[in-house]
């Protein structure tokens, strides 16, 4: 088998088999295959597509590049949650103890932040004592007692697609649906989940801005799970603002106890449900959507919910007297409310623009290298469609220091957009793919 | 200026301008720009083409990439010839005394071979004493004072076309005809001529195996040269046997001379007299094609074209002698006529064949490193079309090594297809581009 080949068969738009795509990711993984043949064959495949075949293949290539988890010490259905990343997305801390609650087993991998926020693991740590690393029989021993542990990404997965996306990144082919959805899914296979609960975010922040583009994402990664018998489905859900109000790590875990206290932000809510009822029945666990609805809403208002977050944190060494007293978290020293001086209904908030207001707080890292202050962050109080009157803020400012407040300031003074017209609220589930 | 904007630029379809395709070239011979985005970008080329104005700007930029040759010392019109390489093309060795003898400047580098056979520099060196290194003063002098020199590339002549062409021959991505048009440009805007006369071949003894192919790339380099300011025709010519008889080095030289004298096969003087014709119009010396052709014909009758023959190997330190007693060129100790043991007509005959035949008898190098036997190579005596009697050989092997001659005898029987219909012959020149 020779790379030049791969490379021309597929410029001719010829599918690649199994085993010239194992050859290309193994190849390229052990560095036997240069660069500059894979980033032609890259491009090639950019112009000329890849079918579903070919995607699985190079997505199951890429999972069994490195380590892969065994979750099999835990018994039952493991359903995974994937969210493609939006603003002030707190969704996991209010999902996992959500469906551990309902039944559900969850033993989740997840990342540190890279961006406006940390991520779900950094927002965990605003529990003080919280650890983020429990060695394999206690994770496995949480999940099978209690249903729920959350740990931070350990191993090396998925290390071809780590090499492929580097390669990607430099040479104008990310933005392809099969390599995407491969690069999102040989991960998430790699973690050992039976079940794969995807959330695409969609607008302005997110990655895909075009509905269209989201929905084809989406409909390629569920594909891709459900060819390579992984149960697989997509939420595609709005990102043309934050999710929710806060932006900022513990922030962000306050939003989040709220909801699960069923006295969260609307949308947050709606989408958390939307997620949870799903993830019930891709475990098994409810006979349909709308009886999955009901039990997680008796979960939100029975206060089940909230005692399986303050199990969850306790069991991981975290202090949950902060599930009941937010004076236990983080708190940023200065707090101060942003006007805008115009009065009118929010037409288009930024979210991107929000999240990086709230990166030069502090609250995410620029480089990996980065420390992040978890304390520090925004709470918008206006959304798409809300009401502003004279001197009414729209967000308040939490901070650590006047410089970084400065700058916050003068990029989210650019964030809002203002109409004299009634704006209606947008949508937020766009679409729902098995 | 970032290349990674500039690959997205193509991949999307649009134009690069003079200063981005000056970027990539210049940055890619100093190393600045790695392998791996020139691929990429190169991959987007394939896909999405280029302008006549990015060809052009392509061009001129690797032309510039290293030496140039300033052939201003010389008076009048330069026109210079190129073949883009067959099997038995011993053209130039025809052309340069005859356009000289009409008056041209042939002031002409020229390369060795590496393949079937040797290159023309190789094949005049045949002539024992033959310099193909002159110092510039010389090549000036003999050029300005005989109209005739023929010298063996120097210099490093548009290293951005090797460099990007030798990445182009691991990424599948040769076969685009900006890119191939732009690479042979390059060199001969390099090599200082003022026009350009190019033999397109066309066949399956040809890089180019369909006629559309050879048209779309003669007319791809005529508009290149045009475009720069340089006089540029292109006439497309068959190769779907080889050119004359003869295949190897002293036996083309001998070819050669007889075509000279008016007496050299048919193909090979029609398409002399044709590229002759064109070049001295693109020098400004005949008033239209047809008087051209008829001073052509004029010097082969008159002698006059042998004349200069003689006169420019004496020049160059050769001996002349050889051009009317063959005895002076280099002989193979052994020779043998090979028959087909078939009656028929040759349908058709696979000239790639042909050339292997003639470079494992040694005529031409495997590897830069090899050395050749100017003296062995083969003669064909059949051509498409003609008639095969009993026993009638259809070619001789001039041979130097037994083992050798089982060699491409075993090849060559591979290389005829016999009819046992009349069949027609070829047509020679299929196209003249301006």
């Amino acid at each position: 088998m020779r790379m030049y080949d791969i490379i021309d068969c597929k410029k001719r738009g010829l599918a690649l088999t199994k085993e010239e795509i194992d050859f290309v990711v193994q190849g390229y993984t052990k560095g036997d295959i240069p660069d500059y043949q894979v980033s032609a064959l890259l491009m090639a495949i950019y112009f000329q597509g890849m079918s579903l075949e070919e995607t699985a293949y190079l997505t199951m290539a890429m999972a069994s590049s490195g380590d892969q988890i065994d979750l099999s010490p835990i018994q039952g259905i493991k359903v995974d949650k994937h969210s493609t990343g939006g603003v002030g997305d707190k969704t996991t801390i209010v999902l996992a103890p959500l469906v551990a609650a309902a039944g559900a087993k969850v033993a989740k991998m997840s990342g540190r932040g890279l961006g406006h926020t940390g991520g779900t693991i950094d927002k965990l740590e605003s529990f003080e004592g919280f650890k983020v690393e429990l060695t394999e029989e206690q994770f496995f021993d949480n999940v099978n007692a209690h249903h729920i542990a959350v740990v931070g990404q350990s191993g090396d997965l998925a290390p071809a697609d780590k090499k492929l996306y580097a390669l990607r990144d430099v040479t104008a082919t990310v933005d392809n649906m099969s390599l995407i959805a491969s690069s999102i899914m040989s991960k998430k296979i790699a973690s050992g989940a039976d079940a794969i609960c995807l959330d695409v975010k969609c607008g302005t922040g997110a990655f895909m801005k075009k509905l269209e583009d989201a929905k084809a994402l989406g409909k390629a990664m569920v594909d891709i799970g459900n060819h390579v018998g992984r149960q697989t489905m997509a939420v595609v859900s709005d990102m043309n603002q934050p999710l929710g109000y806060a932006v900022g790590n513990a922030l962000e875990v306050m939003e989040a106890i709220n909801t699960l206290r069923g006295k969260g932000p609307e949308d947050l809510t709606l989408l958390t449900i939307t997620l949870a009822s799903h993830m019930l029945m891709l475990a098994g666990l409810a006979k349909d959507v709308e009886a999955a609805k009901n039990q997680i809403q008796d979960l939100l208002s029975t206060g089940a919910a909230i005692d399986k977050l303050k199990e969850w944190i306790k069991l991981q060494g975290g202090d949950e007297r902060a599930v009941d007293d937010f004076s236990y978290l983080p708190q940023a020293p200065y707090h101060r409310d942003f006007c805008l001086n115009q009065i009118g209904y929010v037409e288009a908030i930024n979210a991107e623009a929000v999240g990086k207001a709230a990166l030069v707080l502090g609250a995410g890292r620029e480089t990996k290298e980065s420390s992040i202050d978890l304390a520090v962050g925004i709470v918008i109080h206006k959304k798409i469609g809300d009401k502003i009157n004279v001197d009414e803020p729209v967000a308040t400012i939490y901070y650590n220091n006047e410089q970084k407040y400065n700058l916050a300031t003068s990029i989210l003074e650019k964030a809002y957009k203002i109409s004299d017209q009634q704006i209606e609220k947008p949508d937020l589930i766009y679409d729902i793919i098995h």
